[in-house]
């Protein structure tokens, strides 16, 4: 199974998360989970989340970046399903070699993600509290997948980039 | 004012930001908002939020680092009260050199904050995200305060610290 932990409290108003997530939502073997749809009062289910990440070959976390890194929600996710003992820490395994893809998009350009641009850094600067938070619970952290400026992407060029997040789950999965 | 932004689960099972908090919780002037306790299905009140942040010369945001950055709650927090046309985007000035005091603790000590060590980075690769979402809002940022690897303190090293941040806000707002 291909997990896709999506987090967008917004979904009808993204073009670009919502082509993205509708490009690979029928890959055979994907499950969606919505966060923001299923836990309106961020009363994440652990238990249930867990066993989603036990039966997972691969885990997709897609997302818009806001403030330069996850949602809240998905913040919440890792504060309250990543615990010791299950995810880190001696003798937890659940999570050791899952390959985890980050899937992310930014309103920002290119410019934007300059030291003289909006956001003072590379994008890559702000890239380690997730990469770190996954690489802790002992997982494959593979290339990120980032569209940045999504408002700015043609039809076509959107549809390009969707069937390359596509291409590169389904080699991942293969 | 001085606003403290306060974001712990469980206060009451933490040493450290207990000591932190007790310290500076009577400095006058200070207004203390402890998010998990005000919101504890994440419903924040934005317009209350942008009420307090307004009224303050200084901000403090108190919290243990959670996987790297700040908890669920604190993120929230910014995904909800830093919007575009209050706290950024054009004629936004509600936050506008306002000094900001990132002021955290973390499990990890000073070791583990290295290539070699179980985080893999300094501290300071983690700090962009926070950092970034302050001063695009227009903010002062302050040199952070960082309490590591809190439990391994004694109660002196702990009461010297915790003096120590009360020092820095009481300079900061003289």
């Amino acid at each position: 199974m291909i997990l896709v932990i999506h987090a967008h409290p917004y979904p009808a108003r993204s073009r670009t998360g919502g082509a993205l997530l509708a490009a690979i939502g029928d890959v055979p073997g994907v499950q969606v989970r919505s966060l923001y749809q299923m836990y309106p009062d961020f009363d994440i289910d652990p238990r249930a989340e867990r066993a989603a990440l036990e039966a997972a070959r691969l885990v997709v976390l897609l997302h818009p970046i806001f403030w330069y890194t996850t949602p809240a929600m998905l913040k919440h996710w890792f504060d309250v399903v990543l615990v010791k003992g299950w995810a880190y820490g001696e003798g937890a395994t659940a999570l050791k070699d899952k390959p985890c893809l980050w899937a992310v998009t930014t309103g920002g350009d290119d410019h934007d993600y300059t030291p003289a641009g909006h956001h003072a850094h590379p994008f890559e600067a702000f890239a380690p509290v997730v990469e770190q938070t996954v690489r802790f619970c002992g997982m494959r952290w593979l290339a990120p997948f980032v569209v940045h400026a999504g408002r700015q992407l043609t039809d076509d060029n959107l549809r390009e980039r969707a069937a390359e997040l596509r291409r590169r789950i389904e080699e991942q999965a293969a």
